[in-house]
């Protein structure tokens, strides 16, 4: 059974900015969330809120992109989201690649020196946008860490994939071995847009992408969790989480 | 060309309760079907309904899953559902695994010997709970099946892969070879949940899913057949169909 | 970067019919389309507008099927398309092959000879009938193509495939190599039915199909243009087309 997680993200951010992600943090614990990701867009006051998040989190989701726009390995967002990663006593930073391009290809030997000094692991996670979202983008950087000697894993989400027109079952199949960590997400079509929603009422064929992803990787519920009894529901969504990768 | 049959769901449980499976069945064959499936479900009378339904239909649809909570065969369920059939004069049960598990696989070889007793096939359907409705479950009951040397086709319903998250073109490309039945669904998504439709109204994949599945086998319409002109409707349907199956 | 044109229906039968293809061409090209697509069943005096386009198209699109009800090659329609495409200059014609059959396959000589008198290139374009649409009929002709030695491309229209039920992935998987003009479609499911939108819009894997196709043929926009600026809407909906060719 892989640990199951809790994204901060998912209690919405009006919640997580009411209450803070200390108390979003504990309320998963206290559903039985093996642990949580903070998510660093959702921190208000970073030096206070970081260290009294540690021990509860094991991944650190950073809001800025690796390579910055243009091209530039962004060193000094990557530092600060070790640091961060450091302070919260997570064993995992997870980015998105941003403006990754050909011409980055060089500073993938630098990316691989700053990694050396720290014990956190970085995971790199199919976002939203097409530098950093799509297949192509992805496989292209992966294909040249494999090529830089650099063994980077990935955060696979289940559902940012239909933002972009993308097939999520093609994109199990071609990266599942790079799998790491899961986010769990749901989808549905309104006329117009994409919504994330709880998985068991995802359209998306959800089962088969789960299905060809690593089962025993840790796995993070990254939709919106909403009720009045919000540990209940909490509680209910973690245990679907666990059934799903208890049966065969 | 297959046999096409109107499974006497479709015409929905007000309709069958007010009129019976008789005069659905009546309708049916009037309308140009092969034959049909009655429903043990909607059946209020069976001591009656069934003898009167005698010639009618060629299979009998058991309500009751083949194994019952916690694992164990439920023969006196198969004694049910093979009576029933043969009263009907029905060739084929079809039932759905029920709770089958790891612990059950000792039970097929008892599955295998009842099943030597009569002359009704029985055939296994894809319904939509997790135990008896995904893939894997229904892959690891075939090759059960397999190495307990016991010969058992399936009903593939088009349709039920869908409440699942599973991909029906996924599951057809791999339980094809098994499909000795298939019930013709179509489905359209509406925000929160899955309805079944007339085929040709299908949001799915539906030709591509039906084009991986045996041509030759009896196909049943298992969706809503409404409107004024029942015996029209029914019959156009019909011809959908059969011209599917006739086409390359 | 391959060419990227405007089929001119996509300004809508209203707009076309209120200002004439002339009038909508001269647009396209002005927005920085590189050429257009001029629609048959949109003309209302063709005498008079195909010459007025001579130089703007490069593709002519036929409304009248290659083989008539029944099977037979309907060469004057073709003549027809070709006559037009010749008054345009425009070095293709665009059909489907209507209700080409078996009893077909002989007449694919005659269509051999009749194209070798002409410097026009025939493409055939799938469709929403089940005859000319579905991918065993397309496949069907294009292996009696390939037996008469008549070596005839495909347009490949992304969205089509949704009206019949058919899956665009496969498709596209399919017949790729015959593609040599590509219709750009975004598809949204209205409760009911399929309608064409913008691809950025599309609620289908288009980013997957597009991907599996050829990148270098001529890609058309087919989907709806609407806006108070209509010159920026084109302009805007070009550039996109573009970047998704242009990116790896």
């Amino acid at each position: 059974m892989p640990p199951v997680l809790i994204s901060l993200s998912s209690f919405g951010a009006a919640e997580v900015g009411r209450h803070g992600q200390l108390w979003c943090a504990k309320l998963a614990i206290a559903a039985g969330a093996d642990s949580v990701e903070v998510r660093g867009e959702l921190l208000r006051e970073p030096a206070a809120e970081l260290p009294a998040l540690a021990g509860l989190a094991s991944v650190y989701s950073s809001p800025e992109g690796l390579w910055a726009e243009g091209g530039g390995l962004d060193s000094a967002a990557l530092e600060r989201g070790l640091a961060a990663a450091t302070t919260l006593g997570a064993r995992r930073l997870k980015m998105s690649i941003g403006d990754f391009r050909a011409s980055s290809y060089g500073s993938l030997a630098g990316l691989g020196s700053q990694l050396a000094d720290t014990p956190v692991e970085l995971l790199i996670e199919n976002d939203q946008t097409v530098s950093a979202g799509t297949l192509p983008a992805l496989q292209a950087f992966f294909d040249a860490c494999d090529h830089a000697g650099l063994d980077l894993g990935m955060t696979f989400d289940m559902g940012n994939w239909h933002w972009l027109g993308e097939c999520p079952l093609q994109a199990a199949q071609v990266l599942g071995r790079r799998v790491r960590y899961v986010h769990c997400k749901g989808v549905q079509r309104l006329p117009a847009k994409w919504v994330a929603v709880p998985i068991a009422e995802s359209a998306a064929p959800w089962r088969a992408v789960l299905r060809a992803l690593p089962a025993e990787v840790p796995h993070a519920i990254e939709y919106p969790l909403i009720g009045d009894d919000l540990l209940a529901v909490t509680r209910d969504q973690l245990a679907q989480i666990r059934a799903l990768r208890a049966t065969p």
